[in-house]
This record gives structure tokens, sequence and C-alpha cells, in this order.
């Protein structure tokens, strides 16, 4: 609502917008003058802290206070902590969407989901392709990443040329498409850039990572020595050149192919339907086929490589798939990695799959990263020779391992900015620095409420998950203010009732001599009443259990 | 109860009893006739499923119904999934305990904060030494592990000889005492060894575990490096020898030992004064005195290399430190790995120890482990030359990794158990085989409360976590049978109240209508009531919310 604009206009600033936490979440507005554009929105999964939440989507309040000046929201690629949380926030920044084919694909299928289809200007934008939205003109630039039509920007704005990698890797042999665009880079450089943002995810592995193409004849090995059982490979959904090239395996060792996961079978009609996936006719069966092959001959691709527990292959590890069960004549291959934090669940799917007695390869796995490590980052550093270096994407130690690299290649501390999420940072060719900071937050959602679960509501949910409820209800009658029933005690999640039968009891009776006392000392006032029953009860069960249960006292009128 | 004894006595019987998941709890009877001992007796922390919950020890069951039976209790080292469910076991089974010197110092302090010392008989044994216990002989034979004093066992029976490796590594330049006694573990096999009993945690790992010998320079090198900053090193407690050459790096380099965390204090103390530990006189400083030294001349070893909450280093990382604040003057080692599962929580610690300004050193972490790799089993194997193999410690993935170690060196698959608990083993010359199950369990400690949550208990913790509970209380005349007062209701962790006001005041309103239908229909069951109450406003908030918090529908007669 401020209308008012002071002539300070002259510098850019880029806000990242990503929540508190700087894990997932990609939000980053890019703001000159009246224009503001935005770079990905994507939604993170709940820390293990934030009981019940479904998922985490960013605070966008703002974006909601500048609304008026939002042109578009610009997606580098179709990943959830990319993309996820568009449905929330168009249904208040309804701005166009502009992204490549396959990201684009994958949006509409969200949007669909929450019956957003229609209501929103989507543009496919090609790589090399030059998108002008006000003061803004943004560049899409080939990349590789573990998901299929990744792109870089180039943002330009007149305080100069911002380069953000989005996730990359340096692939020059990838499965599908071209490699990454280095001229362009190059090119970009030599015109001279402001700053670049550049993914730091692998920046403590020195190194390079390995092609994607080089799993093939991994995969081919693995078909090969393995002749004689069912194979069962876990990945994820989203790797679409990964399931191509268990796909060329599979063909090439003549086994049919069943998808199994909701999310996976999405994705690759999705893929399949752009031509980004080639599936060779009678390749692909149902999974009420699956009885009528030999079991060597077939080769399930499914859901679950992170022990998610209710994805396809958790279930059969956990006998609750109802079509495949686990036995002696399975191979499962883990073509993943756990994400940090996925460890034990991953674990515990390896075992259980063990003991079913079937063959599981784990070490080793078939899995090359979507991410650039150290010699990778530092060729764009480079090629790019930005003024400025904002390391993005990772936790604070891949930022500052990231920060490391450019100083190593002689950007001065001073010239690199590691920004917490809110920060804002003005710079152009003069200088930067960051010189405010606007609202960031988590918002979570549980079912189909947003942002109604706040931290009382967590705080509750842990007090009431470590310790369990005590209820005492009692009625006092409203003209004499004399105790008319109860107090009951009820309990749940505390301790089993059986065993807690004569605790109960004696607290039953600690909590009528708090009343009574209260009544006899004419203390009336509910609100005394209640926390004199709470101290009482909480003393009484801490003596008697060490544990601090919930007390909740109600008090009726009757 | 059951007295007549058939002659089958011949054989023996291992049973291990360490609850229901393999890891943790190493409890594990042996039986011969009217002999048990039980080798170990540890605790597990809990699953992240088991709300609430402080520590997990086993179901006694069957040692409890045998008791009669049972000569002792033999332990293998001082580590909590070895020895920390003692105190509660000795409370219903008292008999001996047989242990090394540093092994019996730390039970004694265990017991002692469980008043029990003076109740138990506690015998140090010495390495080579025979214990006779009725139809067992049992002797300790020195291994190497990542707590000093651990013992490997060869528990002569009648059926034969058992070796138990305990947890081990082979460390020929180990820190304090002796290298394992390879010896002795010849001499057994060429006497004739019935079964090896290996632990398998390395199993996966190729190669050799290194001699923890070799970071005494990684040490001096990490001294003389960070010459200008402090020092803080986390790193587990109980490894002594980790301890002491800390220790020795910081006399070397002039700097005053502060030590930091309850555990790490205790078993500092416990070694110091059993000479396990050598600390040249002012060398450790109070806490206190900190700040009479220079920065740079001092080296903290804290507690909380697993990230855990509460302890040293985690609390200096969360600004939760009393007497330590960390900034960019400090330089934090991490002298450990993450054990699975804590990856998150360490990785945490390390963010916020960054963005602090500390220099963290994480990866190519000063570490070794304390178990043996593969070729320190199969060296164990080959010396011993078994009949039976029978893998230990581990998760199910390692056991099956050391059983293909036995099997690559020659021991027959059908001589090769893996044993799940409860079930016991009965073997001698001739043959072996599982023969039957004894009960086996999961006890969850949670305050002063053994075994008073189960699952109902727990079941309900993870209700109200993910979706708190909503109260409905009513008080019903106990002539007329009709509504008094009430429905009021009432919420804990299920949405906040302000956004809710309106839902809840729906929800109200849709109570008042069951019960009054109820009413009307002459329902005047509480449990028909109740159970009318709770299915309609569960669908009324799962209509409205897709949520389904716990309902707990209270009625009061008044």
């Amino acid at each position: 609502m401020k209308k008012e604009k002071m002539k300070t206009a002259s510098r850019l600033k880029i806000i990242p917008l990503g929540g508190l936490d700087e894990i997932g979440m990609n939000i980053t507005a890019f703001e000159y003058g009246d224009s503001i554009i935005v770079v990905d929105c994507g939604l993170s999964f709940p820390d293990d802290d934030m009981l019940g939440i479904d998922l985490v989507i960013p605070d966008i309040t703002y974006l909601r206070e500048n609304v008026g000046k939002i042109k578009g929201f610009i997606i580098t690629h179709g990943h959830e902590d990319h993309i996820g949380a568009l449905p929330y926030v168009l249904k208040e920044i309804l701005v166009p969407i502009y992204a490549t084919r396959l990201t684009m694909g994958i949006i509409d299928r969200k949007l669909e989901e929450h019956g957003l289809n229609g209501h929103v200007r989507q543009r496919v934008v090609k790589f090399g392709q030059m998108i002008t939205l006000d003061d803004f003109r943004i560049e899409f630039i080939k990349t590789n990443h573990s998901i299929v039509d990744a792109a870089a920007l180039a943002i330009y704005s007149p305080a100069g040329i911002v380069v953000h990698t989005g996730d990359f890797k340096v692939d020059y042999t990838p499965v599908f498409g071209d490699a990454i665009d280095l001229q362009r880079f190059a090119e970009l450089g030599k015109k001279g850039v402001l700053a670049l943002m550049s993914d730091s995810t692998n920046a403590e592995r020195p190194g390079f990572t390995p092609s994607e193409k080089t799993l093939g004849p991994t995969f081919d090995q693995i078909f090969e020595e393995h002749k004689n059982t069912r194979l069962i490979i876990a990945t994820f959904a989203s790797n679409v050149d990964r399931v191509q090239q268990i796909i060329n395996s599979a063909c090439k060792f003549g086994r049919k192919v069943v998808v199994e996961g909701r999310s996976m079978v999405n994705i690759i009609e999705t893929a399949t339907s752009l031509d980004c996936l080639q599936i060779p006719e009678n390749t692909l069966i149902d999974i009420e086929q699956l009885k009528d092959y030999p079991e060597d001959r077939t080769v399930i691709i499914a859901t679950g490589s992170q022990g998610e527990s209710m994805a396809a292959l958790s279930r059969m590890a956990g006998n609750n798939h109802k079509k495949i069960s686990i036995g002696p004549n399975d191979t499962v291959i883990f073509s993943s990695h756990p994400i940090p934090g996925n460890e034990k669940a991953v674990t515990k799917v390896i075992n259980d799959l063990l003991v079913k007695g079937a063959d599981v390869i784990f070490q080793d796995a078939p899995h090359v990263s979507g991410h650039a490590c150290q010699e990778e980052i530092k060729l764009i550093y480079n090629l790019v020779q930005p003024k400025y270096a904002i390391p993005v994407h990772g936790e604070y130690k891949h930022l500052k391992a990231n920060a490391k690299l450019a100083e190593a290649l002689g950007i001065p501390k001073e010239r690199i900015f590691i920004l917490s999420s809110g920060n804002v940072l003005e710079l152009d060719m003069e200088s930067a620095a960051v010189t405010g900071k606007v609202p960031v937050g988590d918002i979570m959602v549980d079912g189909l409420g947003v942002g109604d679960v706040g931290n009382v509501v967590l705080r509750d949910r842990q007090h009431l998950a470590e310790n369990g409820i005590i209820i005492v209800v009692l009625a006092l009658d409203q003209t004499s203010g004399q105790l008319t029933a109860g107090p009951d005690i009820v309990s749940r999640g505390f301790v089993y009732v059986r065993e807690a039968d004569e605790l109960m009891d004696e607290a039953r009776a600690t909590v009528q001599f708090t009343v009574e006392r209260c009544l006899e000392r004419n203390i009336v006032d509910w609100g005394k009443l209640k926390s004199s029953i709470r101290d009482g009860l909480t003393d009484f069960i801490w003596k008697r259990t060490k544990r601090r249960p919930m007390i909740l006292p109600i008090i009726m009128e009757v």
C-alpha cells in the first residue's frame, strides 16, 4: 500500500523467502523498482518435531503485501522443493508461471489435483528463450540434474545480470537431451555477471559427479548377474533418466516392466506423453499380469527408495502390499542413497527384505547424484566470473563449503553472501549489502488446514506425545457453588489403566482434596480453581511416576 | 514350575533374549541341564515410535521362570547395550556379576545410582581367569574395543566350547593394555570349538579397522593446525582411549583440559581411579577456571558427538550452555561418526556451530570404529575353526553379512544360525537346531514406570501426537436422564483455537444434535451414547478438516 517510491530503485534486491530453515522450500524474490519476479515455489517436508504435519509451505507475507508488483513465477525444475507450494501460493498470488516442458507437465498435474488448472496462465519456455517481465528479462539455460528439463536462469535487470544455477550437475553425456550449456555460461561471464547463485548441495564433496549414463552398464551387469530371480528396483519417481535406463536394460534382457507406486506411475505418464521417456511397445505390463510371466522375466520399478512408510517397496517389505510378496526369488536393488534423516527407515526396509530371504543390493547402490561436486561448482564460477557469490540450495554447512570454494577461487570474502531466509540483499555493480529483513516462516499444512497448526498446537502435541493427558472433570452447582459431581479422572496415553487403578484412585482423592479446600476457602474463580487442581495433580503425579502428563481440568456448571 | 527333567539335557541351549529387535539389548542365556548363565544384560534406546519412552529393557520372563537355575551374569564390557538393564533385572534375578575391572567399575556406579550397591555379589575377573559356575566354566579373553577392558568369552560346557567375541576389534597397538589375545583364540581352535558367536557390526565393511593409536598423530596435527583457537572435541564418553589421546595432545601442546558432560565426567573419574587413564597433574581444570586462561591454551572434551539434545555440545550449539558460548574463535572437532539414525541431529548441531562462526571438523573426522571389519572377522573364524557359526551383534543385515563371510570360509550353510530373539538353539558336536521359542519383548521404561507403558498407551500417544484430542463433556440428570449441562468441547493439539472458533461452535452443535436425538430415542446406555457422539463428531471433523483427532466423550451424572 506504500505507493511512494524513492529513486533508490537503482539496486536489485534478492530476497530468499524459503521459511525458517535453509533446507527445502526454494523460493526467492528478485525485486527491481516496481517489479518482482519469484524464482521457484517449493515446499518442504515436516521436521521430526512437527507432529502430525503433512507438509510445510513458505510464509508469503512479503509477496502478499507486494502482490501488485509480482510479474510471474519462474520455475527451474519439477522437484517438490521447487514447485510444491505453487497450488497453495497461487490461491493468493495468481500470476503466470514460466517453466520448461517437463517441469510444466509436472506442474499441470499438480494444479489439476488442486482443481486449479485453467485458472493459471502457464507458459512453456525453451532453453535459450528470453522472457521479458517488466524490468526483468529471464533466459532459461540448459543444465543437467536428476530430473529432465532442469534449467539455470540468467536474470537480466538494470542493475546487472544474476545467474542462478538451479539444482544442477555437469553431465557431458546425459541420458536424455543435451549436456549443460557451458558455452552460454561462458558468454554471460564475458559480458559481465553481477552475481552467481549456485547450487551448494554437494559443495563438501571433492571431484566431479559421474554422468547418469555410467549407470547403464551397471544395470546391464546387475541384470546379467541376476538372471534367475525377479528384480525389484526402487528409485526416485522423478528421475526419468534412471527409469529410462532400467527400461533399456529390461528390454535388452527380455523382461517385462511393472511400474508400482502412484508418483512413479504419474511421472512416467507425464514424461512419456512429452517424449522425455521412450518405452518400447509391449514392455510395460499391468501389475495384474505379473502372474502370467515367470519371475525371472519381470522387473518391478517401485517407489520407496527412501524407506517412506506408505511407498510401494516399504509395503512389500512390511507384508502390506496387496499384489506383491517378497521371497527368496527376489533381488531388490536400491538405486538411490538415503537422504540425510532417512537412513534408519531405509535400513528397516532392507532388514525386512533380507528376513524374507530376498537378495538386497544397497551397498555400492547403482546411483549417482544430481548435484554438482566441487570441481563442477568451480567450473561454473570460472566461466561466469561473477562479482558477487551467493551460495544457494543446501544446509548452512553446504553454503559455507560453497563460500569457501568461491573464496579459494579469488572472490573476496566481502563479496560472498550467505543469506538467511528473509534477508534483503541489495546489490549493483558498485556495492552489495544486506539492508533489511522481511517476514518469513514455516506455514504448516495438516489435512485441509493451512496455517491453523501453529507453535501452541505443536507444543501441545509434543506434550501429549511424550506424556499423555489426564482430564479432570467436575460439576459445580451454579447457585451454591458446591461440588455436584466428580471429580472424575480420565487419562489417555499416560499409563496402562489396569496398572494404574490405584494411582488413579489416589489422583482422584488428591483432586477432591484440592477442590474441597478451595471451596471451603471460597475460591470460586474457575481460573484459580483450575490452576490449583493442575498444580496439585502435577505434583502428585510427578512424585509418584516422575512424569508430567498434560493436566486438563474441565469444570461444568449445573 | 515344571520340575520333571528329561535326560535330553546333554545338549547346550543358547537363547538370545534381547527383545524384539536385534539392535541393542544384548542378553543371551546359555543353558545346560540345570544351569543357566547369562551373558550381558543391556538396554536399548527407544525407537522413534516409542513416544515419551526413556529406555527399553528386555522382557526376562524366561529368566524369571528359571530363576533357580541362574548362576550369574557374565558381562563382556561396559557399554550400555551390554550392562544397562542390570539395575532393573537384578531386582528380580539377584545373582552374582562377573566382569573385568573397568567394566565392573562402570557397573558399580550404575548400581549406586539405583541404590543397589552392596546388595549384589560382584566379582572382578582377570583375563585368562576361569570361573566355574556349575556345569559351566567361563574364561575371559582379552580383546580390543572402543572401551577399555573388553572381553571375549570361552564358555565351556559338557556339550563343547562356545567362543563369544563380545564386541571386538583387532588392535595390535592398543592405547591402553594389551592387544587382543589371538594366541588364545588359536589354542581354543586347536582344542575344538563347538560354536563361534562373533560381532557382526562391521561385517559389511571390507578390510581391517585401523588401530585406535593411529588417531594420536591425527590429534597432534589438529592441535598443530589450530594453535590460535580454543578446541572443543566431542566424542563418546566411554571411549577412554580416545580421551587419553586427546589429553596426550593437550599436554604436548600446553593446553589445559576441561571435561564437560555428566557421563564424560563420570567415566573419566572411574577410569582414572582404576589407572586406565593417565592424566598428568595440572592438566584438568574446572570449567569455572576457563576464563583464567587464553582461549588458545584450552581444550574442552565434551559429550554430544551424536547430537543428543541434552548433551554438552548440543547445549553449546543451541545457546543453552550456561558456561560456554561458541564463537569464531572456536574449532569444534567431532571425534566420532554418527550412529545410524542420528545423522540429522548431528547435522543440526554442525549447522548451528557454523552459523555461530566456529570452524567445525566433521568430514574426515578423527575417528576409528571399535568393531572388527571383514578381515578381522575372518581371522577369528580362521583361528577358532568352529563347528557352528552364530553371528551376533548388529542388525539383520549385519548378521547376514557375517553369515556370508562364514560361508565363504567354508562353514556349511546348515551350520550357520542367524537367531531371532527368543529362539532356542540346541547344539552339541552331533547336531544343532532351533527347537523352540521363549517369550521375549521390549519392556518400556518411562520415568519411574517399568512396563506400565504398553502398546495401547503408545498407540494413544501416537494418535494424540498426530491429531490432538477433542474432549466432549456433558452432564445428565440421574433421575430424568436429561441433559443438564454441556455439551462442552475442549481441544488440545488439534487446531489453533482462535482459528477454530467457528469450527468448534459447529462441532458443539453436531454433538448437541446427536445427544438430543439419542435421548429422544431413549438411548440412555452411556456406552452407546458415547459411541454415537464419537462417530458423529469424527465424521464432522473429517469432512471439515481431513483430520482424525482423538474424540473423548465424558458423561457426568448430576
